[in-house]
């Protein structure tokens, strides 16, 4: 399957385009982290970004797309943005008939890298590994929406959340992915040579 | 000119549409609130509330519009959906090139009552008086969009955002618009009659 996964933002909106198969194999369409300047008014910002939006999804049409959940609590100064182009998201989605899945942050680290509270950098080379690049993605926007479309077709289109959620609250080794395991024996192994971590293995 | 108020919301969106004239009277052109079911999915109300409100702006061709400026801090349970409505409302604007201004509740509140912490029924009744109606708009919603569209029009299109506040922060008389003269006339009327209100004039 195709997805879309948006990091929404108002200066940076990371957008990426995965195709992912049944076997959970993952391939890199596309990623565009799309911007709009700080000068314009908030109306024309949210434009530029809803245009943008609208000639990746008119490229490369994908089945679903996958949103990052914004949570109230969040950061105060960049919540409204967040949440107004959350909201042109999914209406330019929902114009087109597109299915639309949320994801937490968490969500997506854990489907990762198999840790929930796993930070930028982490998740950056996992999603690298993945795809199969050479490079982690930049800025880190461009690697969160790519995760964000790889953590919906792992997670079977976010159908599965809540189990998902309890799952990785108390993570063992059974049912992970492929790239989990391989993910959490990494960090064992950076573990034994590098003394004690703060991860909650 | 025309103008179109929006209080944002994702169960209930007021629209109101206003003519003020430069002599600051006002008319009743149109007001809706829109709707969207609470069992649909987010996309779907968005869409909802949207193609709504295009089609209130096809039929009005208003000239500008003022939206409520919403903030973080405000009820956790409902700002998501309200920055999300406002999201859509600015971009919906913006692709007609329309001019959006926003206006905080206290400055609404102020500039429609002389007052910046006057309730909804206050709010609701000068609204009623302004647009020489027989009965206050219903619901709150209503009422709110119609107070924005006239608020919006009256503070000079939203340019004079700054000082108007600092004007409200310590009233006077002076400078106040004939209904603010005339509502504070009726305040006193009515504490003296009623014995000590929580009003700060």
């Amino acid at each position: 399957m195709r997805v879309l996964g948006i990091d929404p933002g108002l200066t940076r909106c990371g957008v990426g385009v995965v195709d992912i198969e049944p076997n959970r194999t993952a391939r890199l369409v596309d990623v565009v982290v799309l911007r709009s300047p700080a000068d314009l008014d908030t109306p024309r910002r949210l434009e530029r970004i809803a245009t943008g939006l609208e000639a990746i999804l008119e490229e490369h049409r994908p089945q679903a797309v996958a949103l990052e959940r914004v949570f109230a609590r969040s950061d105060v100064s960049t919540i409204m943005g967040t949440a107004q182009i959350s909201g042109v998201a999914m209406l330019i989605a929902a114009r087109r008939a597109l299915p639309v899945a949320l994801h937490t942050p968490s969500e997506v680290k854990a489907a990762i890298t198999g840790y929930g509270r796993a930070d930028k950098k982490q998740v950056g080379a996992m999603v690298a590994r993945i795809l199969g690049l050479d490079e982690v993605p930049k800025p880190a926007d461009a690697a969160d929406a790519l995760a964000l479309a790889i953590c919906h077709a792992w997670r079977g289109g976010g159908v599965q959340a809540a189990q998902e959620r309890e799952s990785a609250a108390a993570p063992g080794d059974a049912g992970l992915t492929p790239a989990q395991r391989a993910w959490r024996a990494a960090e064992r192994a950076a573990r034994a040579s590098a003394g004690p971590r703060t991860l909650d293995t």
